[in-house]
């Protein structure tokens, strides 16, 4: 990915003299930032534009050329290729739109560029994004033309969307805050965001990666990248819904992804994510500051209200306000003006009109071991207190840095003033607490996360060339189609799942012999797969409590549904919750961990994570729902066996990545014990083929 | 009120010569805004500011004075509010600190000024607050230097923080918002939100009302006055936690509220709530725009992201993206250079750069009886487009006037070229399509809204002496403990809420008798009131099916609970869901509704409202919960007596408002017959003393 930051020569394809012609745009850019390389402008017209002589082809450039940026029809972007490949051009950013985004058929050139490029061992950007700008060198090929307005930073932007991103740029800018790296993707056809990232994560110039998706290249992928990425990845992902997914298809040939499962994905990887163009400002702004360690909190502000609001804030994200210490609260009191205010934490400095002393309060407050970060409000309406305002404000950097602990800053004033401010400050200023203390908060579960290494390609170590010998007695079913009975329960069985004891067969003298061996009372279901929802049909007959009963139910289900039966025996005690797996686009295998019954329906209490677990992950799932509350003993009651829940929940995750032709899972009810007794059982088990 | 806005004459009390006194910043204000009115500073050191002599105290003042704004010491105002008494001044505004906020054995300092002002006639602002601004005359008499850059709008802001109302100014002005009013509350001893309020519902300067709230001067007061204001009103409250309820005393002297019963009572009075700064001025934007009347949303956009982004934000909204006519997606194709964006909506512009043809297609589109809102996003990097772009955005206000529909404004652009805009825009612009798209859905909630008129005061039309003499018949008990069960019954009847045929006895041929009544399955519970949580501690005994087991139970429950016993007949059927009410602080008595059981405290899905209630909120109430959603049905179930559930909602809620000597009140569960059974009958209730 380098060769794409780091070229000193660049070729523009498709200017001409027209002034309406785009690529001129790209030469321009190149210019405003100051790219110190040599740029061969590239149109079959000639002439020349900026100084620069137009060469009609690429072959006709006479030197060496790192990197080509094309702006051309689609249809003769396979022969442009071809060119650079000639040309001994290793890196090449397509601008061009008009590939699968545009219509289906189109996918046919898209699969020639990627021929040509492989065979000539190029990597390429795009096509149907607008470029890339690496502020450092100047190399700046977007084909709109921008003001070079934008301060160099640490952050990186990737987008796929050109219009996103440049509004990203725009809105960073205006928070003073730089980036490091652009790159809009498109079409993402040979580069995408697993490569960048890749390769971002070790980029001297680049401390935090903010990634705007449209579709995933490979979610599986991403995880595991950003898993192991020790920098902030910042993740705004759209288009989950039936309105955008046209829209999203035309643009940037995304396809809709289930919101759910992404953002389960997103939390696993340690991945950062926002949920609108705001929230992604705002979570980038946070990552500006310094580390926040814990969770000990003072708020100083020279506003009661902004204080007010900065303590529900406070109190809604658990931080923890810490008592000032008398020295601080004395030195307050001295000097303050009426003395009609009384210091606490929040510490109200409205009374205290010694500017050059909250200087000195944020220094002793920072200093102190039982301080993790600062809230900082100030609040002027400007003229008289401005010029000593401005001197706090470029005061607020340097005390953070000396401390190493974040300070949110929060600035009340006129626009005219705050014009001012933000060319002193070093910070990001925030203008609402609730914002700031949002950001404290990210900033918090940030440096005190754990992440497990996500792997992407897995196979467990339960598997065994056995298990494919099982599935293979059996015809594979249609996709959708259910497994046979035993089946599922065999191949639970083969990864350690407990069941209720239980046996399929349509012979009566096997029922009743299993009945004794399992001990009464004893549930007979039918074994048929073609019946969906067994219980409101009556194809489930629970509580049967002696032979005669049995063999009553035996001969109404086999009249009704058919000879093959499932008789189980009856758990009784337990908790009951349901798991389960799905398989998802973009992830594959997917866990679902939620109470059972209907009311993980009425809830829609479900947590999920991508499989594979580990018991970590699962108790963590648990501890999402409600149903993991009455596992813990709600109300008093007894803690249900976790350990064994979490057991199953991995092995099933063991299950689904081994076993591909598994569609889903669906482990309902899972009966776990409680008190003394250990375990958890299955007691119902369905799934269908993949 | 009036009389505050309009005062052509302001004495400014607490002004002085030295460069720090704060009243200078009054008389410097009411400069700054062109006040027309005469200026009298007042100081006992004499002297002169800004030309103005300094009266040495307020009957010194030659002239009539409309209004006197007074910043002294607090333990100075009784005197100087006595003077402005005796002067005839009937408006005041106090703008010292140093009441109840700070200590509260100034409360009799407060009684004070309040018997004064009562004595002479006068309505004062504050104290502790900074002051009032009449953007319309130049009444700016806030004590921080105020800069004239405000536009002249519609909205008026009150706030019970003079740092927050000051940065509402400067954040609407960022904006290009304008404001009409503008009042710092203060510790509101004398002049409170509601009667601003009751003031500007009628004011025609205003036409929307922000109120920024720290506490509540009478919560119902506030829910009649808003739900019979046609203006939207929108509030942002503080102050719901231990850790802003120190702050928030001392800064304002206001209490810490609940925030779910503040929720529900805005909600029932048709409040717009707020719940940050950043929302406040959100939402404020909004009602800058015309009204939304439906939900059919045409998306058009200059940047296909943006229009991703806005799809999923129609989408999670819920309002409906119709088809754009053939016509106008006949000229979009024709006018598209590369023809390579299918038109669809939300319609992708990203292909035209005939940027005069937007105004056009937005035309079309408002214009169709089909559509009842757009939100319109351009997007350009300035240079090229700037001039045409500037053209754009000074047409958007011009057409939403003339089709009377509301168009959410997106621009992203340069942040040099933002401020220009800025300049031509007449309608706000916004920055995320989330946000956008929220704001149309405010707007259309409000303008398709039925709030119900609030009773503040309520007698029901079921008391009778009668009621208030079964009171008397029982000594009340302690704040908190429970009313004898027999008397929680017996008001339960006389309100006609139906519950399970009972009798309270300790006589044994009574209960057996009571039982061959009711029929069994009878139930049995100690009278005891000792006895808190009756199920865990044995004094319930379910199921009792005949004379033998009644005696039984009668025997052990008398031996461990004492001789009094409740025995009621066993209902089986219905779902379980509980009613009851509490009292709040600020609103009174609070009805809630919720599922019976444990559920309710796992899921903690109540809903609530300020009684008194109807039947359609009770049917809101029930349909806001999970609760509900069984009642309807669940999974094709039987519907429950959703009619029967909401009388007896309502009989409750009229039966807290008669009975101020009852705290709480707890019927759970109530069972709700379904099919074609109907009724809800309590099963078990609790009721506590005031």
């Amino acid at each position: 990915m380098k060769g794409f930051f780091e070229a000193t020569s660049v070729a523009v394809v498709g200017v001409s003299a027209s002034p309406t012609n785009l690529g001129r745009a790209i030469v321009y850019n190149l210019t405003e930032f100051r790219f110190p390389g040599v740029i061969y402008p590239v149109g079959p017209k000639g002439g020349a534009f900026m100084g620069h002589k137009i060469y009609r082809t690429i072959l006709e450039i006479p030197d060496k050329v790192d990197l080509a940026v094309v702006l051309t029809p689609a249809h003769t972007i396979p022969d442009i290729l071809k060119e650079c490949g000639e040309k001994g051009i290793k890196r090449v950013v397509i601008e061009s739109s008009g590939f699968s985004e545009f219509a289906d058929e189109r996918k046919k050139l898209e699969e020639e560029i990627l021929d040509i490029a492989k065979r000539y061992n190029i990597r390429f950007v795009g096509p149907n994004g607008i470029g890339l700008i690496n502020l450092e060198n100047g190399l700046a090929v977007p084909f709109m033309p921008f003001e070079f307005e934008y301060p160099l930073g640490k952050v990186a932007i990737l987008a796929q969307s050109g219009g996103i991103g440049a509004c990203m740029l725009n809105a960073l800018a205006f928070e003073n805050i730089g980036f490091s790296k652009f790159v809009s993707m498109g079409n993402k056809l040979n580069v995408n965001e697993n490569d960048l990232l890749d390769f971002l994560k070790n980029d001297d110039s680049t401390d935090n990666i903010f990634i705007y998706l449209e579709g995933l290249a490979d979610g599986r992928k991403l995880m595991e990248l950003a898993s192991r990425c020790t920098k902030p990845v910042i993740i705004y992902k759209s288009n989950y819904t039936k309105a955008s997914s046209g829209i999203a298809k035309s643009h940037s040939a995304s396809l809709t992804s289930d919101k759910a499962t992404v953002d389960a994905a997103f939390k696993q990887a340690g991945i950062i994510q926002a949920e609108s163009i705001r929230e992604s400002v705002d979570l980038i702004k946070a990552f500006e500051l310094k580390p926040m360690r814990g969770n000990r909190l003072a708020v100083i502000s020279r506003s009661g209200g902004h204080a007010v609001v900065a303590a529900d804030a406070a109190s809604s994200y658990g931080f923890d306000l810490v008592a000032f210490p008398d020295e601080l609260i004395k030195l307050v009191e001295e000097h303050s003006r009426a003395g009609v205010i009384k210091p606490q934490n929040p510490l109200d400095l409205g009374d205290l009109f010694e500017l050059d002393l909250y200087e000195k309060i944020l220094d002793m407050t920072l200093e102190r071991d039982d301080v993790d970060g600062v809230c900082f409000i100030h609040n002027y309406q400007g003229i008289f207190e401005a010029g000593q305002s401005r001197q706090l404000s470029a005061r607020i950097g340097p005390l953070m840095k000396k401390h190493n602990k974040p300070v949110v800053y929060c600035l009340f004033t006129s626009n005219k003033e705050m014009e001012k401010h933000k060319k002193v400050c070093q910070v990001p200023i925030f203008i609402d607490p609730w914002e700031a203390i949002r950001a404290l908060d990210v900033l918090y579960k940030f440096h005190t996360k754990n992440v497990h290494p996500f792997v992407a390609d897995f196979r467990s170590p339960m598997w065994t060339p056995r298990i494919d010998e099982l599935l293979n007695d059996y015809l594979p079913g249609e996709k959708g189609a259910q497994l046979p009975v035993d089946l599922s329960y065999r191949i639970l069985a083969s990864y350690g799942i407990q069941t209720a004891p239980w046996l399929v067969s349509e012979n009566t003298e096997e029922v009743l012999a299993a009945a004794e061996e399992f001990g009464y009372p004893v549930v007979l279901k039918t074994a048929s797969t073609d019946v969906v929802h067994k219980s409101d049909e009556g194809a489930v007959v629970l509580n049967i409590k002696n032979r005669v009963e049995l063999l009553e139910a035996l001969t109404n289900l086999q009249l009704k549904f058919g000879h093959q039966v499932l008789i189980q025996k009856q758990i009784e005690e337990g908790i009951e919750i349901f798991v389960g797996s799905t398989q998802d686009d973009n992830f594959g295998p997917v866990m679902l961990f939620g109470l059972g019954g209907i009311f993980v329906e009425l809830f829609n209490d479900v947590s999920r994570r991508i499989a594979p677990i580990n018991p970590k992950i699962a108790v963590q799932m648990i501890d999402e729902t409600k149903a993991g509350k009455l596992l813990r003993g709600f109300r008093s009651q007894d803690e249900a066996d976790i350990e064994a829940c979490a057991d199953m929940m991995v092995r099933l995750s063991y299950l689904v990545c081994d076993l591909h032709m598994i569609a889903e899972v669906d482990l309902n009810p899972v009966k776990v014990a409680t008190g003394h007794d250990k375990g958890a059982t299955v007691v119902d088990c369905r799934m269908t083929w993949a």
